[in-house]
């Protein structure tokens, strides 16, 4: 219809439409858009813009047009330009003339705002059940490994021990951040533009009001131009998405590392190895490594339609169609890599042995800040210790020995205030067990935190 | 110090410090450094950790400091890394030995993440005066012109009569949402990093909360690892001005369009105009352009940090310096292009008889979903009306007739339905009054809207 | 096969298969994969390492494999993981056991480098056939459109009068080199990576430069470390992309303002414009939009890929296999937007009262340089002479006064050493004849550039 | 000057000042704009628009302009907006009126669009030098450590052994097409824009030849408009330093992985190391790690311009300042990482016991794939081939052994047709030098590729 305008009949050009049709794309956006369409023949009935018997038409004409999109499927029609035109038509088949009036009082623009709004409430409710699942996994991995120890890195090179349970609260930290950006994002997004129109508003006695509170927003659009032309809650969600997947990505990367056989700290399930083609012995990482990689996708559709709506007049313009790719395929990147990584997670194996030899190992000299940390308690100013225990570390690097390989009159030829007891102040769970302040890695500490994000979980999660 | 570790005293290698030292751009965070370096050393003497007089002489010394930064400034010298050592060494100069104590239960790790906090605070309380300066001035243009029309546009095509008071406010709902995310990733953000030393927490019996409430925090660190490998909170703020940037982009555009020639819909001030190095006559709008602009300055930024943070493995790594210069240049962006904005804004001329001109123009024909409308009232389906009104228009278009020329008998020719007061509906201020549901643009709603803002600004404003 | 290895035969979890599998993507590249497998066989055939039999049936089966894949397509089906699977499970059914000896001497490594290498040429080819036809089109609107002058603008404030093919003939500059950097990136990545197995090489007695020859590159791989890792030339064809789309962005923006009604220089085909689902009077510019938006997602594919390589050790990491999508999706865009606009400009039509009106205005001083330079001509320093124009301009804005309108005693109050002839000198004409150095838009210049680009597009083109 | 044009003299909004002047970053390129200046008065004489005494005048202050920079510095006043006005400021303070000359036939547009054009070509020099030092490096190491083995790594698990010339060399091959896109940048750049003027051109008689034979360009503009409005030489520079810095991010990643204790295989120098402020022990690889981030941070620089410029109508918009900026930004990256990089290589001193034990780690099975391969050659189909030594691997490591550690009866249980000389092919020197087609990394073929690496750098580099 739309399309039949011009050009006396004879329609866009082929390259027109091979660029402008969004149907391959937003035809996914159908359950969206009949949801609108109901609520808008209900309000449209309450205000007596439409007769009952005329909404009662439209609505059953709505439930067989979505009955034909579930048992058939919208085909690529390349006579139809969008989902909303796709709907429209097929409801002018099964409903008849009466098709024509759903379209009363409302306008593309607001119908497909509404429809990207729709579209985000189920995404970020299902990428807020993935964190969950997620955190489900990292709180159940500390849970049942409390007691193993592993390096903590700076650099990648080893700095001190912890808890590989405090590490992985590390992770549930970030992901209750994400988890928090969700919830906000959607709440900035928690307005319904139907009613703006084209983006000045309708000339008929609507009440917004209505399809607000029918399709569970908090308030109706504060005004028409602003509800067609804003894509914020895309943008926001797609920049959400990529902190999301910079934090899988990191957590990818550890992965990777701690199943490559340098550090040998986790073997990942068969379920999550891959072959090689060409190697038989090939156990590749490879839904790590596509997490690592999804931080690049989502922020490449960030970029998109940052770029694209960048510098556009208001209200409406045609730019805006790229919302709707970055919508659905941030949302496909955060339905495959979140389970992904909760699976990996639930299923990964740790090597206690491997990572505590990487802890004890001599050459690392983990506890090296514990001896500063023990002058200092000798009355060492701490700028001064750590200059000896550097100079003892470069002294024992030579010597090819550990600090636990030294003699107390070792340790004193440079470090003269070590008292009697700095050897035995040099043990890995003593190391642990003194980090106990707020935040710390001493046992208790982690048992704390541990506890607090399970309750958290078990009232609902993040 | 930390230079002369290595190579037998001969220090790094001059390309190395090219690169590594972060003086030159991490002395603005001296105010930064310098609170938290207090509330440390008061947190210590509260713990027993130093004693009170060492707390005193620390303090003396670090105003001393503080006095040299601001009346000397900080050189770039080439012996100190960064500011933080900067501190440290003047701190040795003036207060002597006590000086090496300032570092106990403290390490750059920590330190470096509390000091981009208590930055990103400034700049977020900064952004958001600035935000209400803009605001203040759209709702001051909005007062100061309620009865301007001018056309809305989609597709930079005419579309409908809009008030210009609408066209502002709907500015102002885009700014209204920044204010909410700078809010709400400043609360993402309120937790005080002290006690995380490197990474695994500090072994002294000190207390974060203590820090933590000095320093105005809502809660102490969580997790220790989590605390010294997070930069979220720079990747949020980049991304909230990234959408406050996009949104100035459009409102610059559409300064750009509305001083050209061609729309001649409003006049900068000279104060806000530039002239050309070589053609005389020129009056351009680069403020505008340089706002406009911005959303790629500030999306760039996020784009740096982003992918310098992808799959970094935890805990701190060398590629978070980074961090620093995009929370920077970020903040300094925003400093330049809200007031730049407000001060157009507010400044800004109208010629309101361009702008009716532009709405009255007959071959626009911006009333045309009004006479649809009209239609549809006395029983036409929409979908109907919008075709024989479709048809109306392409005819008048070929006789070069507006539809305020046109008899009610041509139009009947198209729209067999249309009433008696076909023509009298026709009117731009029926049009704007028509438009009276939520978030309309009814003169009535929009005063309505204009007042909430005000009431909103008067209460202290988003 | 190779999803089964794991597990006990239980095969990979369906998330991990959800994330994992790339068949639904890479199908796309079933040609590539033929013709690299076909060259791949013949290759092995020469060297001795399977028989002359071996080799006719390998080929006879992947002639039956390409059957099947065009009559039939290729499923999604869920148990294959890639394209390059599918045809050697396909090729087993209809060739039988010779089907295992296809991947003697190579491996999934090269060969998806080998595709992407093979399905870029064919992308590179199609965007230069894309912008020639594109300079086609603005060749023939300048030759069809000598005579039109509008204004150019800088700052989009009216600067100086040029001629309509002097301004489209700048667009083509811009495609010139978009032509030239596709070129140049296909040189930069002839280069055939056939050989490199995994990425060490092969322990068969195989030539590489036989593959290299059939499959028409330059040379074979140099390093078989490099050929597996390196993704350069997916990275470099986004970023030529993007720099074509953000120069198509700059036109689109430009058929935007042209065809809107302040502007009114040109409009659109029929074919090439759009309605409104509910303004019947709307013709829009979609697809100038599209395209303009098109710069977006370019940039975004570019960034998507370049932060997923971003740290990644060599040599093959699975994160590269979001350079296929990249490809693909940047492939596709060209495909979209060259033709769209070129079939945009082909169509557009001029009106040259309005152009010239704009020229005229007399409010725009687009002659006020030209009154700076007859008073350089005559003596006055350049910047004098901008000063004193200046001035007049001020003063003739504050009389309503164009230059024309004013008398030569008017002109020298403020221009002392304006000529007799200063008046006569303000001509468009004269304007339009005086610039003619190289690259001016003198009509001599004009033409002489329009006729060299036409020999250039008959001899190829760029 | 042309700050006073407006507001009667009362000059620009200090908030727009602030935003505007970009003469704290433009200042860097005075010597360009001298350059570019003298260039433009040879001309100017040449072609008798200004007389030689004038010509003598004006290049006797130029000299006096750059002493003043070169000495004193260029302050940051606010009254000045730019370099190109404190260069014509200060030339009048120096030359007297015969400064107001120097802008005749000139407009900022095309001086700036040269003086960028100028920086570019001397970034792109300095960068193609930092590349030669870099390859230089590498092929040190190469040439110092024939005989060193590693593993090669796919997916970052233990694939082949290679040489570790080999895997340097593949570095070089990305960096040599690093050098190939620098020198192709450049010459799409290799076009002086002086000429254009404003954008249309001038209307003085001459001779842009002239000036681009005198600055050593190929030609002069070829369209007026496109030379002021072109800024893809600053965009293909980013783009092609992100690839470059992509390659270092990649490069850097691996010295991280090295220098780790777990991998061990190289160590840097102490002039390339870092110490912790708080771990006495820490030797952190911060130079690699800064490499690394170079990525995020010259994309971000390219996405920056990129989405400034998309949307911008022809000509010159003041969007464009942000090229300056982003120019200049990467160029000092490039200017940091390349040598650092080049430092490290140099320096760095490898393992090759660890690098051995890791290649001969029994679990590691790195020689699997050469035992598939002998069973080929004993005519077992590879796919049936690479199954039974899978099954093999499976077995071996359930059974706790290495491949070395099977006796030929236990490997025939799963590879029946392996041969008696099974287990003397699966050596690590035999595995090498199998490789020996065109990019293998057989001794002999890296040995031929180092030396025409050699030869390619003695000859002057790529």
């Amino acid at each position: 219809m739309l399309r039949e305008r011009f050009a006396g009949g004879s329609g866009p050009d082929p390259a027109f439409d091979a660029l402008n049709r969004s149907l391959p794309v937003d035809r996914r956006l159908v359950t969206e858009d009949l949801a609108g369409s109901r609520a808008h023949v209900r309000m449209l009935a309450a205000c007596g813009v439409i007769a009952p018997e005329e909404r009662d038409a439209l609505l059953a004409g709505l439930d067989q047009v979505e009955a034909i999109a579930r048992e058939k499927g919208i085909p690529d029609d390349p006579k139809v330009e969008d989902v909303h035109l796709w709907v429209e038509r097929t409801l002018a088949e099964v409903a008849g003339a009466v098709a024509g009036k759903l379209h009363t009082a409302r306008s593309r623009n607001d119908q497909v705002a509404l429809d990207l709004r729709l579209a985000l409430r189920k995404f970020v409710g299902e990428a807020r059940a993935g964190i969950r699942e997620l955190l489900q996994a990292l709180a159940g991995q500390a849970r049942g490994n409390l007691a193993l120890v592993l390096p903590l890195y700076t650099h990648l090179q080893r700095a001190q021990p912890v808890l590989l349970g405090h590490h992985l609260l590390a992770h549930a930290e970030a992901l209750r951040r994400d988890a928090a950006r969700m919830k906000d994002l959607l709440r900035h997004a928690d307005v319904c533009p139907l009613g703006a129109g084209a983006g000045a508003g309708t000339t008929y006695p609507t009440r917004p009001e209505l399809t607000s509170q029918d399709l569970v927003f908090s308030e109706p659009l504060r005004n028409s131009i602003d509800a067609v032309s804003d894509r914020d809650f895309v943008l926001e969600f797609a920049a959400a998405a990529t902190l999301l997947c910079v934090h899988l990505s990191r957590l990818g990367e550890e992965i990777v590392l701690w199943t490559a056989p340098e550090f040998g700290f986790a073997r990942l399930p068969d379920a999550w190895s891959s072959g090689s083609s060409i190697m038989p012995q090939k156990r590749n990482p490879d839904a790590a490594e596509l997490c690592r990689a999804s931080a690049g996708r989502t922020l490449g559709r960030f970029v998109a339609l940052a770029t694209a709506v960048k510098g556009l007049p208001l209200s409406y313009n045609k730019d805006l169609q790229e919302s709707t790719a970055v919508l659905l395929e941030t949302g496909d990147t955060l339905r495959q890599v979140l389970p992904a990584m909760a699976g990996m997670i639930a299923g990964i194996t740790w090597d206690s042995a491997r990572m505590r030899a990487a802890v004890e190992d001599p050459r690392s000299f983990v506890l090296a800040t514990d001896l500063a940390d023990h002058l200092v308690r000798r009355g060492v100013a701490f700028r001064v210790a750590h200059g000896q225990v550097a100079n003892l570390v470069t002294w024992a690097e030579g010597a090819r020995k550990g600090l636990g390989d030294l003699s107390l009159d070792e340790i004193r030829k440079h470090c003269p205030q070590a008292g009697e007891d700095a050897k035995s102040a040099l043990s890995v769970e003593g190391a642990l067990a003194a980090r106990a302040s707020r935040g710390g890695t001493a046992p208790a500490r982690v048992a704390q935190a541990l506890a607090a994000l399970e309750a958290e979980l078990a009232a609902g999660g993040p």
